[in-house]
């Protein structure tokens, strides 16, 4: 049966950690509506990372994709509407590369907007008193880069309406003993993208 | 010989002025690289901003089109790189009517890159010292859906490479009387409006 | 045996609760170092949530004083380290009533610094991985005044030494759910209170 | 006749330049109700800054004190309420010096407030549509330091009701090219401390 895949990245920035990898690591311990989870961790290296993730695309063969990733300075789990396709690097990547005004692939459209059902995903926090929001722009580095490169190669592989999305995380409580910002702690976040699956795979069983 | 369009939006969300409108007006007592400058008050409006703007591209056929918009608590002008085909109003509109995730139209593409020489206008800015930045997000209200609406209408008139953009303006400084938020001054947004106008058109000569 | 005194404080500001309330309550259901915890919740009132205080000093008779309150938007816990003898209320209090540039004790010190072992609480809070940080104002509403208070009080009744300070505690989940803000879940404010309260009243052992 | 003393600081944390120190050089080329305006620029340095400014109190016998200082990240001028008797450096001073949780001045007052006429600097700002606010800190930084010096030398030496204060300002243009962060034009900071000026001497006169 297809499996789940979570996907979370390396740290980079000079951060010691990134959550959005340890949380992914923590979901893939459980089920999800029956599903098996499969976590990765993506390197924050604008060719190695979409490169990984359509060879997971074709191999896993998923039923769904959430891809998670560190928003320092975000208040709460913020999903993504929309990927664009742009490449607008704020820092190098970790192999020191730099991109600037680029797009993701050249000639695809301009933007995918989310196949996630983002208000089941909403309302499943909301019940669960988990704060989280919607964001309009994913960025233009390595995260918009992933979420635009998913659902591209999704729909350039007949796939355009298997749920895949970004979820942005916000510090957790490591990367927050270092300077005063918002985060949330890592168990929470947790508790956020285990409900956040839930919804998703529930989605599926309805189908 | 075809003007440059340059529009502002009348006062909303219990703003009593919009600076977007004053600094329209500004600029359109100036010439342009030797063109016209026509500016209009587009009303808060959702069905009569997106009429009233594809009635104007329609008529006067203008050579250029810059949009203008309040983001409040923005520090610095910023210019929006994409348009979004999406509507989620944070506040109703100034006729009450709320918008929920729906299309700024249906079954058009998600998303239209901005079409002005947005690199020439940041050096144009930083030439004149003036602080300026490129924003990743026209956010869901009224300023996207007259850039998409404007970018849309032109693609589908068969008039997609004609410089056409999106510019938010921060607090001027009589709203930032009221309480402690960024602002620049109307007399430097006009000057940032200004520089953006010479460096879109000065491109149009060129080609 | 004293005890050690936590206040909080009622819903303020249009807010449905205040999680200050919440943990202090939770706080007093554990020892302190084999002291006994008394929570009590304080009006949002200037009249008489002083004078609440000062009796609850001269009754009680506490070893130690650690006011809670809210600071919306603050990321994290904060130790305030100085209370000013300065009202500026942003908002009128619970009943209606305005301060604007008064002081809080007419002819009394223009601050009084922390007596809280600061630096302990930082160093427990590390210790725990629990996020947190030293602010220079508790500002000009109510929590200062009540801080001022206790400080005033205490000084004029010749227990200047003895540790009392205020803390200012972030939203809450229930709190944030309403719209993107910083929060911590009450979980773990309860943790990071009882762990500067085991910093607090470890030091009262040592002395 | 005593002239009025407006003090400034050298560039420090990284920065090119100090807005503080241009302005404080622009006001003094012209008069304030009268009085002569004397400029002065601070050394960012823990030791020399107190000794110069205390040696400056003593020459020059000012009628009255306006200390200015970057606040990077604030949105306008802030005039600061209260002076704290602390120093804790989030980075050192230029000489490489590091104070954490020291006082001010051994034994002296936990604090001292403005004695500038806040509310007539309030007044003539909005009179002049220059945006502005009361700030509840001044840091625990050279800012505060000088701020604290400045009035408990003037009280040590019997010239408690002398008007003496501290005003933050805004990064300006030159500051703000560099990355997205409120700004306010140097030209638009000179009206703001000329207006402030204005009115700190104007009720010397009505005196």
């Amino acid at each position: 049966m297809a499996p789940v895949l979570v996907t979370g990245f390396e740290p980079f920035g000079g951060h010691p950690s990134n959550p959005s990898s340890a949380v992914a690591q923590a979901v893939a311990r459980r089920e999800a509506n029956g599903l098996e989870v499969v976590s990765v961790e993506l390197p924050v290296d604008g060719s190695a990372a979409p490169a990984r993730l359509r060879a997971l695309l074709d191999d896993l063969r998923p039923a769904a994709v959430l891809m998670l990733g560190l928003a320092e300075g975000r208040p709460q789990p913020s999903l993504e509407r929309v990927a664009v396709n742009l490449l607008d690097y704020p820092i190098p990547d970790n192999s020191g590369v730099s991109r600037r005004g680029e797009p993701v692939v050249d000639g695809a459209p301009p933007a995918y907007f989310s196949s996630l059902p983002l208000d089941a995903v909403l309302e499943a926090w909301r019940r669960e008193n988990l704060p989280g929001y919607l964001s309009d722009t994913a960025g233009t580095y390595l995260c918009n880069q992933v979420f635009y490169t998913a659902r591209h190669h999704l729909s350039a592989t007949g796939r355009a309406p298997l749920p895949a999305g970004f979820l942005h995380l916000p510090c957790d409580e490591s990367l927050a003993l270092a300077r005063p910002r918002p985060y949330v702690p890592l168990e929470s976040q947790v508790r956020s993208v285990a409900a956040a699956l839930d919804a998703i795979t529930r989605r599926l069983e309805g189908a």
